[in-house]
Order: C-alpha cells, then structure tokens, then sequence
C-alpha cells in the first residue's frame, strides 16, 4: 500500500492518529489507540526478551527523559545536535537543506556550514519547494533538542533527552555496583526521545516524540564480547561504504565469517548478526527486503568507530529506510562523562591498568517498526484485509465467537476467561456474523480465533470441541476448549536469543 | 523504615537514584533500576488488568505527552494550574506557600490571592524556613507546566501534559469511532505527566516527571455505570468531610451500602469500592492503613462533584499519603474541549436529545504506589530483610539455584529456561553459598527459589525432584522439574477483576 491508503487504514482501525487530532493535530506528534498500544508494547517485549535477554548481565532500566544541561553539554548535543536549515525570505517557510538539496547533494549536508550550504543553493540556483521563489538563505544552526525552564527560578536549563543511549551511560556506575562489578555490562532502555525536528513527515519516520529501544554494552577492548561460531556462515545483506563511494548502489548478500575476513571485528559481526536475526526471524522482514548500510568515515558521527544502519525496503515509503543500527561507539560516551561530571568512570582490568569502557550500541525505533510491520505484513488477499503479523507480535492472541450468542455466550464466554486466566490475550466477541468478526481479528493480526458451536455446548465443558481456525491458513480443526491454551501459548510468547 | 534508610536501601539495591546522579543529580527526578523497572511494570500490569480489564469497552493507548496550547488553554491549566509560593528575599530560597504556612492552615492556601497569602504571612510573623529573615514575599502564582519551544521558528507553543487525562478527552471523539459507539466507554493511559514542582520532596511523591495510569470512564448521566450489588456489605474507610470540618480526624469503617444512602451516587460508590479493593487486595495494602479521604467544596477543583483521595498510611514518610483518587468530572472536559476546538463532543442518547458525556475518573500514581510498595512490605526480619510483595508484583518470580554448581549446572539451567518459556520470570543464580542467594531473592521480593542438588540430578530430567522454597513461610516441599511452571502459573499472573 501507498502511505496514504495505509496511513488512512491505521487510523481508521485506532491503531494511531495525529495528536490532538480534534484541535487541527500537532507536526511530528502521534498517540497510538488501542491496537497500536498493544502492538507497540508486544514489539517492546519481543525486543527486551530477544536483546535484554542474551545475558544475564544485561539489564532494563527506566531512566527520566530530562537532564540537566551538563549531560548535553559533556555528550556534546548542546554543540553539535543540528540540522541545517533553509528558509524562504518571501514566503517564510522552513525546510531541511538535506532534503531540499536531496538531488544535488544525495549524499546529505552534513559537515558544511551554513555559508558553504548557501554557496551550493546559489550555484544550483535551488528555488524555493513552496512558493517557487529564489530569496532562500542558509541561517545559523537551528539545535534540535527541546530546553525546558526547569526549576522555579526558571534558571536552570534542562533539556528533554534527544536519544535514550545518554541514560544509560549515566547510570554506570551505579549498574556496576549493582552487577557484578564486570565487563561486559548492558543497560537497556526502551523510552521516549524528543527531537524539534525540522520537518517531520512520512508518519512514524521522523516524529518530535518517539520511542526508542537502545541496548549500550560497556566492554573491555581487550576481551570483546560475541563470537559467531556457527553464525559465520550466517548470510548477510550488506552494502559497503567503499562500493557505495565507487557508486555501486546495490546489496551484496556476505557470510558473516566474510565480513570478519574484511576486516571487521569479530564481535561487531555477531551483533549485526543478532540484530539481522531479530528483523528477520523475530520482527519478520523478509530477508530479500533487509540491507545494512554501512555508513563511511565522513557519514558516520565522528564518535562511531563503525556504524551499519539497518534498513527495510518499504512500499509505503518508496524505498529503504533506517529501523535500526549498531554502533562501536568506542570509549567517547564514558570518557565524556567522567569529563563533564568530574568523577572517574574508569575500571580495573583484573591485575592491569584501569581503562575506560567501550561502547557498543544497538538502537532500534521502535515506532518506524510499527510502521514496518504494518508496511510489510498488513496486505490485501482478495477481499480479506490480513495483517500477518507473528502470533507474539498480534494485539490480540485469541478471538472466541459464540456462532449463536444467545445459545454458546456462557459457554464461549467460560472460553474466553479460561485463556486469559492462562496468561493469554483472548478476546470475546458475539457482534455481527462471523464472518465479519474473522474479518475484524483478520485485520488486527489475530493468528487464531476460536468458535463455539451447538455441539461444543451439547458435549459439555470437559468433552466439548470447538473450531480453531488459522489465520494464514484458513485451516480449521477441532480441539477441546481444555487443550487451546497448551495449544496457543508457546506461539504467541516471544522467542527468546540462542544460548550464546 | 524511616524514609533516609528505606531510600538508601532502594538505591543500594538498584530500584532507583537519582537522575544524572553524576552530576549531583536533578532536584525531583529519578532513574529506576532494573528492580525498579520491573517492579514498576509488573504494578502498571496488575492496574491494567483490574481496571481496563473490567470492560470490554475499557481500552488502554499511549499518547504524545506533548499538547499544542490551546488544549490546555481550554483544559484550564494555561489559567489555574498554578501554586502559591513564597520567597525569602534575604536568602533568595523558595518555598510552597502551603507547606510554609503548614502549622498555621493546615487546610492549606489555595484559593487564596497572592496578596492575601502575604496579608497571613504578615499577620502570623512567619520567617524564612531556612535563613530565618522575615524578608518573605509572595509573588505572582507560578504554572507548573513546562512549555517548550515547539517547531522551526520556535513560536508555536507547547506544553508537556501536566495529567495524562487530557489525553483520554482529547481521544474520545476517535474512541468513540473505534468502540461501540455506544456508552460507558473507558479511556485508558499509563504514562509520563510532567510538572515544575516549586518543592520536589520525599523522593517519589512529588516528583518533576513521573507515571499516572488513569482511567477516564465517559458516560451518561441518566445511565451511570456501577451497581454494588453483594458488595454492598464491602467495609470502606472512610473520613468524610463534613467531619473533618467538624474537626473529627478518625477514619470510619462504613459499609458501601450506607454510603449511598448518606447520598452518594451508587456508580461513584462502587468505583470507590472497586479502588479499595486493587489497593487493599491487589497491591495487599492492610485494610487497617488505608482510608479514603473526602474533599470538601472548597479543597476539590471546581470541576470535581465529587473526590475522594485514597491515602496509605506510611511509616516512611510519617502518616497518610495520597496514593490514587476517584473523580466524578461531570461534563467539564468534554465540554471545555469541545469549546476549545469547535467540534461537537456531544453523542446522540437513543431517541433523544444530544448530550456531553460525563466523566468519571480513577486515578492511580505509580511511581507513590512503589514507594508505598517498599514501606508496607519491605521489612526486617531478624537478620533477614523480606520484600513481602505480592507474587504477581515480584520482579523476579522464581529463583533458580544449582546446591553445587559444577554437579548441578546443566540440570538448574534447564529448570530456568523451561520456566523462561512457560512464561516466566526465572533467573539463574549459581554465585556465593545458598544462604546468600535466599538472602538475595528475599530482599528482592522473589516469591519462591527452586534449589537443585546431588539427587535432582540422579533422578533425571524426567523423574528428578526439586526443593521449593516459599519466601513468606519459609516452607520447603519437594516437586519434579516438570510440576513447576503449572505451580507457580496462577500465583504469578495479576488478579483479574470479578465479572460485574
């Protein structure tokens, strides 16, 4: 679907919709209804079970999303957290650069000045996307990160975080002291970031508020973590800087054990590898619509040692685009904040020196895979609208329907309330014909839904069968209402990452 | 415990600290740790299923928590969401104008001018709480609400939501879409609200950026949802304010029934009801701690008809402290945004004339509710420290403990990880002597340790047996592996509400 068919059919189900939508909304903001709630919260648990869950020295904590100004200045937001912009002195609109240069320079802007930029806008004689005029200038950066007047005085200066990965180095020393005092040690958030963007558009893609699920793993650069062992021969889709600078636009599909022959670190590669897996396997990407984009020296922010974005192609948006990426961050996140805090974030290596822990981050957005995962599973099959997401990943996990209310409702409803007793996220429904309610859990992303019958109520509650049907099969089978929640549960609970 | 050594206890154990402690933290914010992330979800998991679980037309959505201003300036808040203060022109320190003035009105300030508030500070000689000067001055009223420069040219305004309600109202019209477009229809949000507290203080109970779930349930005044039924009998405590006016302080125990016959709507009496019971037997406060105290005309907001705070009586913090509250809201949301944006909130009664739904709204603050968590049921027991939380709240469910690790590893392991996969929240823990590990669990909360030794092992998976351990009874039984998952199942998953 075209993002204008999929976006209308989002916010048609209540899976989201423009923020104060009834005062004319709000650029860049979206609240999710109650399927995209339940949706967003089993993608936040798929990633915390499949990335949190690797280690048991990897944990998840909920850290505030405002901090005081020296966090900002030390990580080095305050300096350098900018988007060029351009604006039309006649017509007084505002735009990215990178996206009104998109053509002539579609490699970005990122590095010029603003006299530089406005040297390319003369040269290329740009006008302006929206009144066509040539009185656009090139002003000075524009932070993208919201201050707050926090306190009473209104003195001090806080900022609402602009990514979750800051918490995390902030709170160190403390998960040390709270783990095993030892390396590696992860610290998860799943949380919001906010970011004043300059032009917030293609929905989920470029939001003000959004959430992020970011894993930081502090290491020892001399004891690394991850091997690939069987993994390297893992095949993945890759697209190299040094091809992408000789103009060769198209992915190469490399084993693992490959990559790590190039050059790359070993550990580096098994967690391009766990994060591969995870869009593939767990989020269900198909692997002929997943890249990772190697960003080159002068892409990548100058604390990335090395940066792979990960992209999906996506219908709906025309082309790739970034749901996630790993970065070797180095030591720059530490060593910044044992500057600016004046405390010493250095660790002993057992019987040497002490060193300051490297950065590896896993960042993953979890809106823009929201929305990835409505692109890629939410499709038209004949007059069936299905959305195939993985039975963890449905809103609901179970339909049950009465065929008749007024004969199977406490039956069907018994049903109902057994599932969820189990644990499993059941949903009663008697409304309409039952081909409209399949249709309804069909669009949700039900995986199976469950009819209670005549003869399910004249054979009793201990004997009585019901019809399961499989939403991507149609197949229907009979089972006894005991025997579903056995049945349903190793399906609809997360997997879990490979013993390492 | 008193608040310094319950506080210092929490921060030991990695529930919370300070945000951006490293930098000497921020004044009323804090991070949660990993037992404090768990435990905060496992409490936003259990209200989920008690109060949006009690309707199928209850739904829960994550909004922005960013507002453009004219939802506030129709909510009210651009206007009145303000505190009195009072500041010390000596020493430049501020104060909350009601905790300055405590001792000499106890019922506190608001409603009171600025220059009235002065005339009391005047006539009763009040001096400076921290310099002692008597320079005090009362300044204008100060919003609590951050504003932040939203958009390119910084001139749009926006606010971080003060309540995460007005989210709820300002879905309701999308709500109504997506439902049954019929009434009672409950709106659900568990999220962040954000106020510039002129004092933070006692650690998580006034707070700068903190969690609130709260149910916003939109119906029709002539068909109030809400019959007592048998719980009629249900003792509630009670301390109504026209005793309090009176200057009797002792809580009652009334019956729900005599309740509504001193007046109050049976609707609001069993949602009063249904408050008692999550916090006395979900959360597990004693009956004897809790009592719901009733506001006056004068205390309650001029929208509220009727408002009872429910208060937890803590040691930590000396005496009642408000934990969650019931709203009767009348039309005052509805209407004022439908003022504000325009648009007819209003909904057709069946062959009648359009009204505005009224509201009622139970609100529940998670962030105090975790605090009163520690201060009711952490406590020492002899050397013992015991987090007695209710199973379904404990961060981790099962502990999982080889008696040797090096003979019985392989065997425990396998114990953690099919309890992984049933589900639930196991973790392995081979380090130090079993002693220590029980401590551990203990002080965590975990409700029951599955120890495995020598003859677990020689029995074999299959027919192999394991000790159990209960945290509160300290009771030990032996089980096979196989047993546990089914065992532990039903203790662990939160109570869901009775059928109504």
């Amino acid at each position: 679907m075209k993002i204008d068919e999929l976006y209308a059919l989002l916010r048609r189900r209540g899976v989201l919709w423009p923020t104060a939508e009834i005062y004319g909304g709000a650029q860049g903001l979206y609240d999710y209804g109650p399927l995209g709630t339940a949706l967003k919260r089993r993608i936040e648990r798929a990633w915390a079970s499949w990335f949190v869950g690797r280690s048991p020295d990897y944990y998840l904590i909920e850290p505030a999303e405002i901090v005081p100004e020296a966090v900002v200045r030390a990580s080095g937001h305050l300096e350098n957290f900018t988007d060029p912009e351009i604006t039309c002195d006649a017509c007084h609109a505002t735009f990215r650069a990178d996206t009104v240069l998109e053509k002539i320079r579609p490699d970005g802007v990122d590095g010029l000045a603003p006299g530089q930029i406005e040297e390319v806008v003369r040269a290329n004689r740009v006008r302006c996307p929206k009144c066509g005029s040539d009185a656009l200038s090139v002003p000075q950066a524009f932070n993208l990160m919201f201050d707050l007047p926090f306190g009473v005085a209104r003195a001090e200066r806080a900022y609402l975080l602009p990514e979750t990965a800051q918490a995390s180095y902030l709170a160190f020393p403390r998960m040390w002291e709270v783990g095993r005092k030892a390396l590696p040690l992860g610290v998860a958030v799943i949380g919001r970031a906010f970011r004043n963007e300059i032009a917030p558009r293609q929905v989920l893609f470029r939001m003000r508020s959004f959430t992020q699920a970011e894993l930081q793993i502090f290491f020892d650069p001399a004891a690394p973590p991850g091997k690939l062992g069987p993994l390297a021969s893992e095949k993945v889709p890759v697209l190299r800087a040094d091809r992408r600078e000789r103009g060769e636009g198209s992915t190469e599909v490399v084993a693992a054990g490959d990559l790590v022959a190039s050059g790359l670190p070993e550990f580096y590669v098994d967690h391009l590898v766990h994060m591969l897996r995870f869009l593939r396997d767990v989020l269900g990407y198909p692997a002929e619509r997943l890249r990772f984009l190697e960003k080159s020296d002068k892409e990548r922010a100058f604390y990335n040692r090395i940066q792979f974005d990960a992209e999906v192609h996506l219908e709906s948006l025309g082309g790739y685009k970034e749901v996630a990426a790993v970065h070797y961050r180095g030591d720059y996140d530490l060593r910044r904040h044992g500057e600016g805090s004046g405390k010493d974030l250095s660790v002993a290596r057992p019987g040497a020196d002490r060193f300051v822990p490297h950065v590896l981050e896993l960042t993953f957005g979890v809106d823009r895979n929201l929305w990835a995962l409505a692109d890629v599973h939410l499709a038209r099959d004949g007059d069936r609208t299905v959305w195939r997401l993985p039975p963890y990943l449905a809103p609901v996990s179970v339909g049950v329907f009465p065929l008749i209310a007024k004969e199977q409702r406490p039956f069907a409803q018994r049903v109902a309330d057994e599932l969820l007793a189990a644990g499993l996220d059941a949903e009663y429904d008697e409304a309409s014909s039952i081909g409209k309610r399949y249709a309804r859990m069909d669009e949700a992303g039900t995986p199976f839904c469950v009819t209670v019958d005549g003869s399910s109520v004249a054979d009793g509650p201990e004997q009585g069968t019901v019809t399961v049907r499989s939403r991507d099969t149609k197949a229907q089978e009979r089972l006894r209402s005991s025997e579903l929640a056995a049945r349903f549960g190793p399906a609809v609970r997360p997997p879990r990452p490979p013993a390492t």
